[in-house]
């Protein structure tokens, strides 16, 4: 069987991106690794860590071998400017836009076959006038879809698995009801099913679904919202066969009685799912994008630009989102092979 | 000194509240419980879970003393239908109603030093023609005056103590952005701040407080309250001499970093703080109403109807309510005696 290529972002260059990509090519990995960085760059980083690192140029025609402690594949990207660890400059954002169109280009003509990606800095991308929401919608774009994608976090190493995935993300929270249609409800909670079918291996999803109010609306009592369009798109989806939950209270459904129950959690927007994620995972989470033509994965965290360059960034995350991404990979060979 | 007088309200009679008074009953209290139910419902739940009970007469004009291990003080309050475990009636709706109102009475007039709340059943008291949002707006109404009250959960028993209060609580999530406002959000803050150092002996207490966008509003990409109300309304505040810390990523202000600096935290709407409390506590959280004109804490869970009348009920919150309720009755004291 070939070796699987993923690639990875080392992300925005004043940030832990490079320190962290430093740190998980002291491993050895099951799969060809291959950074996206400005080589010089990421040389003095892990000088500052103190870490051996060897950066082999990456050729497409040969094959793919497995990732070994101390080395990591390159492919340059040259930085605009000088970079100075936890100081961000609006000249490098072209670094950064570049990197993420090249993997973006290597992921669709599947030289890679997964893209993990390092933190970016949103704000620094836009003041130097990139518009930027985002990773995911970058690659939507980039891959020349309006990919309706769904952010799905999972945390690996917790007593229980947790899945979770966002019908809505990085909008106002005034928006979000007006923004849960049935359109969009269904449509999240199917690319959910099929994902965790094609990428977790796990054909008869049980999925609970969050209601939007508190106590899931109590009857109408505290919302309409569950009766008028959350209620009525999941019992259609039921009569095709899926098995869902819900509308359930947010507040308990993230407890062992749940979760032992169910393959994942659909919430409904950012904070009602995300302090719960953050605070039982301790940075250990990884952001999936569902809905994209490949396989990416990411950290779950920012650019920690306090602690760019110290010894102090935890590579946990970008850690599990490499572990992640193989084991995506192997589920989707898999799920071809039998369809 | 004397010993301090809690009441306990059974709450609604086909869920667990007399089984968890029967349960807590069974400990040596260093304050003088006594519980408001039927008598001979008690003693029947108390059967049930093979616990000794003995109900003794509650008189007002003798001196407070400690509970016994098996012995309760009970004022009687009698059903208006028999009661089977688990099955909702709406004629018993009076029978909870008359409970309340006796528990409030009985604090206004100070013969208790705290009432603590066993969970009633919403739905049914609404549907026996009896409006009511929940025990807090009840008391306040009930106490004669139009309370504006702020609710307070902490989780004493977990590595580091969390005490989370909400700004708003059980609205419709569509109605959180435009009921957040300066005066509102000020209010909770003031009344957090001066209840921590009544209630808590926390004499400077730093407050960290929740943005309403996700991320915070990140500088106002992701909306504007942050920097057109909530911003604003803590500077205000912070030229008071209050030590506010925020508006802060709900996704990011449980975690230990932040804990470890903070005395509460406000949040601005139900999920977004109770799904972290109720994850992380194990049913082990308290809920207290700060702004009444008596000290009131209740348990954390609903009635969990499917397992009245079984010895399955966790009676934990209600015994940390009480423990809580005692030292904030003890810090009540202290404070009114250094002022």
């Amino acid at each position: 069987m070939n070796i699987p290529r993923i690639v990875i972002t080392s992300g925005e260059p004043a940030g832990i991106g490079p320190d962290i990509v430093a740190t998980i090519a002291q491993y050895n990995w099951p799969v060809e690794l291959i950074v996206i960085a400005d080589p010089e760059l990421l040389k003095a980083r892990a000088k500052n860590l103190q870490l051996p690192l060897e950066l082999l140029p990456f050729n497409s025609d040969e094959l793919a071998k497995p990732t070994m402690a101390g080395q990591i594949k390159i492919i340059p990207c040259y930085l605009r400017a000088p970079c100075i660890a936890g100081q961000l400059t609006t000249v490098n954002a072209g670094y950064v836009q570049q990197m993420l169109s090249l993997a973006t280009s290597l992921a669709l003509q599947k030289t890679s076959a997964a893209l993990v990606t390092a933190p970016v800095h949103k704000g620094i991308m836009n003041d130097a006038g990139i518009v930027f929401s985002g990773h995911t919608d970058f690659f939507a774009q980039a891959a020349g879809h309006n990919y309706a994608t769904l952010m799905l976090f999972t945390t690996p190493f917790t007593q229980q698995v947790l899945r979770v995935a966002l019908t809505t993300v990085h909008i106002p929270l005034a928006q979000v009801a007006t923004t849960i249609t049935k359109t969009r409800l269904q449509h999240s909670v199917t690319l959910l099913h099929s994902s965790l079918q094609r990428y977790f291996n796990i054909h008869q999803a049980k999925i609970a679904v969050c209601g939007l109010n508190p106590h899931a609306g109590e009857s109408g009592y505290l919302g309409q919202e569950e009766l008028e369009i959350i209620i009525p798109s999941l019992d259609e989806l039921r009569l095709t066969g899926l098995q869902l939950i819900g509308p359930l209270a947010a507040d308990t459904i993230f407890t062992p009685k749940i979760l032992s129950k169910v393959d994942a959690i659909l919430a409904m927007y950012h904070d009602q799912a995300l302090p719960v994620i953050k605070t039982i995972s301790f940075g250990q989470a990884v952001n999936v994008s569902l809905g994209l033509p490949f396989i990416r994965t990411s950290v779950d965290h920012g650019t920690a630009l306090d602690i760019a360059g110290s010894k102090n960034a935890d590579a946990s995350s970008l850690q599990h989102a490499i572990t992640l991404a193989h084991s995506m990979i192997l589920a989707n060979q898999r799920h071809r092979g039998t369809n």
